[in-house]
Parts: C-alpha cells; sequence; structure tokens
C-alpha cells in the first residue's frame, strides 16, 4: 500500500510515509529491534505488527481517557494512520519502579517504588547519545518553552494513572515508560509515537518476570513469544473484530 | 591554630574543623587543586591564602546584599570563621555563557550567551562521579524538598546578579560557578563553600583571558600568577587593614 507513498521519516524501528492527506501520516511498524543506544540490533519477524496492534489499543485507551493523542485509526496490521505533528525532540520518560540505567546513574534500591513517579526528559539526538536534560537546558536550547514542559508533565502523569490501572487489570505492572510528544497546526501538544514493549517495562504482576525489550537487552532467545504474549493480554478478540484485521 | 582543633571533614581543597562555638567551623583553604573528577591533582603554594581572601571578600559582597551565607570571618588568612550548616549534596551551577562540560554534552555554540542564564544541579556523590540532576530525581533520592530547590534557585539567580555586577567593576567577566548550600539550625537555606578561581570561570573582561582553575585544566605554567592576579582585582589594600591580616 506505500509504493506510491513517499518515506518521509526512517526511525530506528518504524517508517513514517505521508498520507493522502495533508495533516496524516501513515505509521509503519517494522520488525527491527534496537537496543544500547543503537549498538545491538536484530530483527524479528511479526514484531511490527505485535506493536501496532498494542499501540493502538493503548492509544485508543488514552484518547478515551480524554488524552489528546496523534492515532487516528490501525488501517491494516502494521499500518497506522495518525495526525500529522511537529515532533518536539524530548524522549519523555516516566519511572514507577527504579530499575534499568537509573540504578546505574543514581543511588536508588533496585526495585525501590517511586512515587510520585520520576519524569526524566532526554534530549532525543544521537549524535550526543541522548542526553539527560533538566528544565533550563531545554529551554536554552530552544527544545520547548516552561509551558510546554509543564504541561507535558501535566499530561505524562495523567497517561501512567490511566496505562498503569488499564495494564494492571490485564496482569501487567506499568514499570517505566518513553512518550514521545508533538505539536499539531494549532500548537497543541500531542502524544505521538508508539507505546508498546518497545518503549515501556512490563512486568507480569504476578511473577515479576520481563515482558518487554528488556528480554532483548538481556539475550533473552525468546523474545517474540513475549511481545506475542503480551499482544494477547492487551488487545481483545473484540478489538481485532472491531479493526477488521 | 588547629593543633588542639577536631577535624570534622576533608574536603578535595578544604579542611573543616570544629570551632569553639558548637555552630561555628573552621574553614582552612588548603593549597591542593583537582580537576576531571579528581584525576589531575597538584599542589601550588599560596592558593589556599589566595582563595580564602577571594572568597571572604565575594561573601562580604553577599551578605551586604541580602544573600545569607555561612561566612563570619576572616581569621587569619587561609582560615575562616562560618557558620555551621548541615550541607546540601548539590553542586549548584549557574552559568552566563557555555563552555566547558556543557558543551561537550549539549549542542550549544561555543561561547553562547545564556540569557536567562542556566542552572544545572549535580549530585555531589563521587561514586556515581556527581551526575546531573533533574528535581524529580532529586526529591525522590531525599536530596532536597521541591521548596528547597525553588529557594536555591532563587538564591542563585540573586547571587548571579550581584557578583556579575561587582566583578564586572573589577574587570572580571562572571562566565559560571558552582554553588554548595546548607541548611541552619532553623532550618533556613544557606550559602556555604567557597566562591573562588576554583569554583568559577572569570575571564578577563577586555581579553576574554582565563583568569581561574582552567588554567590549571588546561596544563598552563602560570596557574598561580593567575590567582595572584585575581586576588589583586577583587581583594583591596582597605579589606587586608579591615581584616588585620
Amino acid at each position: 500500500m506505500n509504493d506510491s507513498k513517499k518515506l518521509m521519516y526512517a526511525g530506528k524501528a518504524k517508517d513514517i510515509y505521508e498520507a493522502e492527506d495533508d495533516d496524516k501520516v501513515i505509521v509503519i511498524f517494522r520488525d527491527d529491534i534496537t537496543a544500547g543506544d543503537g549498538e545491538k540490533k536484530a530483527n524479528f519477524q511479526g514484531k511490527g505488527n505485535c506493536n501496532s496492534l498494542i499501540s493502538s489499543k493503548l492509544f485508543e485507551v488514552l484518547e478515551e481517557n480524554g488524552i489528546p493523542t496523534h492515532y487516528l485509526d490501525l488501517i491494516e496490521t502494521g499500518s497506522v494512520l495518525s495526525k500529522k505533528l511537529q515532533m518536539i525532540p524530548l524522549e519523555v520518560i516516566a519511572r514507577n519502579i527504579a530499575t534499568g540505567s537509573l540504578l546505574k546513574r543514581f543511588p536508588f534500591e533496585k526495585n525501590q517504588k517511586l512515587d510520585p513517579p520520576i519524569i526524566q526528559m532526554d534530549y532525543k539526538n544521537d549524535e550526543y547519545h541522548d542526553p539527560m536534560l533538566n528544565d533550563e537546558i531545554t529551554i536554552a536550547l530552544g527544545i520547548a518553552t516552561q509551558e510546554d514542559l509543564d504541561e507535558i508533565r501535566k499530561i505524562t502523569l495523567k497517561i501512567n494513572n490511566i496505562l498503569s490501572e488499564f495494564l494492571k487489570e490485564k496482569g501487567i505492572l506499568l514499570v517505566d515508560f518513553k512518550l514521545e510528544f508533538g505539536k499539531d497546526s494549532e500548537g497543541n501538544i500531542i502524544l505521538g509515537d508508539e507505546i508498546s514493549p518497545d518503549t515501556c517495562r512490563y512486568w507480569d504482576i504476578k511473577t515479576l518476570e520481563t515482558l518487554d525489550k528488556d528480554s532483548f537487552r538481556q539475550g533473552q532467545e525468546n523474545v517474540m513469544d513475549i511481545y506475542e504474549q503480551v499482544c494477547a493480554m492487551i488487545v481483545d478478540e473484540k478489538d481485532i473484530e472491531r479493526w477488521e484485521i
């Protein structure tokens, strides 16, 4: 379906194509997976399809709860129609439990509960290896205004509440996650990108087993089994029927 | 004079001794100098004395302008009576011009003017190599409250204005500087530590030549000449008379 469409942007795991309408784009979820600042790379057949379903479902849940997102429609498995945004080059990370890179950089206890959650903003910049920002530096670099940052924090905390609650019912503990925001043509801050096992830490709420990209980071052999398991936990048969895929 | 006094804390360039009064300490400025996360070390005879005079003068200027500091009296060259504080383990950095480590970590232009100044807070923690913080992480680590951080920011901006103005009259451009704060027994936030060429970037306002520890970082041979030059620029004969040293 994308043969005639123009590729606008190729990310590490997604391609963004022009859509028929000027104010929309088509997001294609690829099977590529990367970790460790892009140093570790692989390709898992079906990963893109899995993530497109998980992400579509979670964006729908957010929209139902009043969060403005770029999501418009799951066109077909792996392919999502979205609003075109002017992306803000921030990786907005919310953490409910201390794990991963946070433990290497600061003296938190392993698996320490973080309540209120920690919000961290990294500069999405490969050349500088996505350094952590503070508000003053973000503003001085012209990345965002103080008002933007306050709004992004407010929306991120709301998203954390909505997703934590929704995933808990599905047997998943939302440990941490990364969001990206953009602005629409009217300057409103809108949630973009994806929400999937590539961009979140999910733990099995009973066993605390990893249900996300940490399985790849740790070199586990069953990465795709895990992604498919999460997809089955989050996406209902009713969703599949509704999407007509 | 410190033979009978108990050493309470030995820093990289200062020793803190007990004073006769329980709520005071004696700060001894040593000749040791370090850079690069403590990897580069040296000892310059007279550096401690120089810094004690510069720091005393600048703390007096701040006190005259309504900033609460730990400074009480220059007892003798190299030795300063100060209020005892419960130190907050933050390195509070204010930057008026983009230089040094900021350029390595973020895409600022070299010598770009930063107005408003950037305030950056690093966690004073050798084991973790003084990582940069954001407010959420600082609060989650129990280092300070949001109210503390707001107050520290407010005082730091005031200090920047006062010192920039004072040093400008002395022919010095205040490029950036590091502050440390503590709390007195009543919980008030008070400026502690020192303000000297060890903790600031000073540039000659006409030639933009380095007048600070960058001379040591860059391996210049005239480090002590520079410290003595800065001391002569900042400290008047009247100060020397007044201090009776």
